[in-house]
């Protein structure tokens, strides 16, 4: 079976293509600055250079984007399929499900008006998400179509998780509540440590940290995600690259009346000026911060500490929650890279078994980070958002074949 | 040595007065509604029965007040003391002390004026706290007058505890920062378990659990908060009675945007008609909500849920950040009186060697409630920020004229 993995932003659109035999990517690519000037087209096949293409006028919009990666996949130089008709499925991945969307869904013209109900909820994710399935229902008629959803892992959270104290009203109308997101990252991370432990995940306590440019953690019960830091919006949790993650709801109060601003000004500086950024004046770039913390930069080491001390205040939580911990998993940019983060995390956590092995956390490629005598693994795993949308649709393909 | 506790709300003034050999409370009590129609006085001597003066036209304004309670401290028929010359302190609790104060402070002209450039920081309650002390100073000249702050004892937080991932430039500029309050509840009760644990302070990791109206965790190590729930201001943190806590910072852009609502009336709903009130509908106050509960009401269930879920979060994670841990205290209103919060917190963290006796829990004016084996003691301690804030004016006093 072949998969195209879709994944549109605002002006961009990622795509992996799979062969689900073996998992292997036959192709992936990047479009991007979709209808703005510089538009540009990033294609890999297998492992060799990409190829670059610049002709604006191709991704003038989503459709024309689109089109040129159908083309780029059954080119006769560089493609890696005949005809579009071998793609069995398209996965596509949806930032908001809201609470209609439990798990990956077949796409019908009702799920495709449950997506649009969403928009809402995140009004600059699920308009793009909704342009890229319209334009591959019209480009591949007959192909089944598949939505992934960022928050639908989440949604076995239960009432008292994932309600705010403020009134219900605001619920019943306007359905605020914690959401939370990077869900297939959580739950891919999640099924490789169980089959790394070689333990049924719904024998598992496990806490996933998904740490990169946007960062969220996540307690999972029985391969069931039981709390998540982010929220309503991925605003909410830890610090970020340029987020503020959770902060006193006055500071906005204050904001807007001493600084004199806007609430949209302000909204703007909590989503793009704070974050490790923020606190640092240097970059949203751990890499960076690392440079610079090491040669003395005192903000840019409070920024790594604040990040770090409040990853570790949200393990301390999911630890509480979840009655115990069997692994504690780092993913994402950060999580897979950082070894000085992952060490400042798990530094003073031994009391609750989480036992570091310096030297393994140093080794490139580790995937057990922990010392022997942990009695919590320690599991750097790269995480794959997108194989796990291509496994999801492959399931729903073939139990629409042979139904269970 | 006699020394007088005055706290000054906007339009309030609660009063001890302390015999410092026995810490016997002579005499105390409360003028409400200052400044307003229907003032009154409730003044208590020893264990008698108050006595209510309505005499609205004394209570015209914080100096009337003031005079009021004076003379009834020295009236002949109810009154404790012959001359107010026999106070030989007065203690104010005063609500935010910055980062200017980091201890209970002898007042001078200095002094007040620090504790008035702190006003945009608590604009709501310093300005009372300096009208108490003016009006004090002028009624009793010559007496010292101490000020204990309720962020003073959160200031030994490190600064990854204590800033926001917000633009450093508002920290610079504004002090926008964590500061925590209710100080001086948790630090007497940190000075309490010491004593009950027969330990000196400064060898204990505790975590103190202040659950009233208003409320917020502390984890205090070796007898220094390290971290506490409450931010820049008393919103953040655990839903309380009408206050939201913690939410999602882009909920209250959302509510403005989708309810055509106004920041400031946003603000007002987050202050006063969220927290366990704003989900059951139904009140503020938990013996009310523990009834409808019972009755079957399930908001009242999931309201108190979700404050004990935060409650539990908070625990794990100052857990994580003590390394360990001694002694879980509850103080104020809830957490002395309600058994039911206490063991909904405490069930599901003897991994954490938190083990609650649940007949020990049920037994009034207990005070150890964790079983014999459990790792942590579990302590119910009843808080008394008044002879804490009489306790400091009288160490100050005493080191005024014994230097030492």
């Amino acid at each position: 079976m072949v998969v195209l993995v879709v994944n549109c932003g605002s002006s961009s659109l990622k795509f992996q293509l799979f062969d689900m035999r073996s998992e292997e990517v036959l192709a992936r690519g990047l479009v991007e600055r979709i209808g703005l000037s510089g538009g540009k087209f990033k294609y890999y096949r297998g492992t060799e250079e990409p190829i670059e293409f610049t002709d604006s006028q191709v991704y003038a919009s989503h459709a024309n984007a689109l089109e040129a990666v159908l083309k780029a996949l059954t080119q006769r130089d560089y493609g890696v399929i005949s005809d579009i008709s071998t793609i069995n499925a398209v996965g596509h991945r949806v930032a908001h499900g809201g609470e209609l969307f439990t798990a990956a869904t077949l796409i019908t013209e009702e799920v495709l008006r449950g997506i649009k109900d969403c928009i809402s909820l995140a009004p600059l994710h699920n308009p793009a998400n909704v342009t890229g399935i319209e334009e591959c229902m019209r480009l591949m008629p007959g192909t089944p179509q598949v939505a992934v959803f960022d928050t639908a892992f989440h949604q076995t959270m239960p009432e008292e998780a994932y309600l705010y104290a403020i009134p219900y009203a605001y619920y019943q109308k306007h359905k605020i509540r914690r959401y939370g997101f990077h869900g297939s990252s959580h739950r891919y991370v999640a099924e490789q440590a169980a089959e790394l432990l070689n333990k049924p995940l719904d024998r598992l306590k496990l806490i996933s940290c998904h740490l990169g440019n946007g960062s969220s953690i996540c307690a999972i019960k029985e391969g069931r995600s039981i709390d998540t830091s982010m929220g309503f919006t991925p605003l909410e949790g830890l610090p970020m690259g340029s987020r503020s993650g959770t902060i006193d709801p006055a500071i906005i109060e204050f904001l807007v009346k001493k600084e004199n601003m806007s609430l949209d000004g302000v909204m703007e500086v909590l989503n793009k000026k704070s974050g490790v950024y923020g606190i640092s004046g240097v970059s949203s770039d751990f890499r960076d911060l690392e440079q610079a913390a090491a040669g003395g930069n005192h903000l840019c080491d409070v920024a790594i500490q604040v990040f770090c001390r409040s990853v570790k205040k949200y393990i301390g939580s999911y630890y509480a929650l979840l009655e115990g911990l069997d692994a504690l998993i780092f993913t994402a940019g950060i999580g897979e890279n950082s070894a000085l983060v992952r060490e400042k995390i798990c530094t003073g956590l031994e009391h609750m078994g989480i036992k570091l092995d310096r030297r393994r956390n140093l080794t490139p490629d580790a995937i057990t980070v922990s010392a022997e005598d942990s009695k919590v693994k320690i599991m750097v795993i790269s995480t794959n958002e997108e194989l796990l949308i291509a496994r999801d649709a492959q399931k729903i393909i073939l139990q629409r074949i042979i139904p269970s």
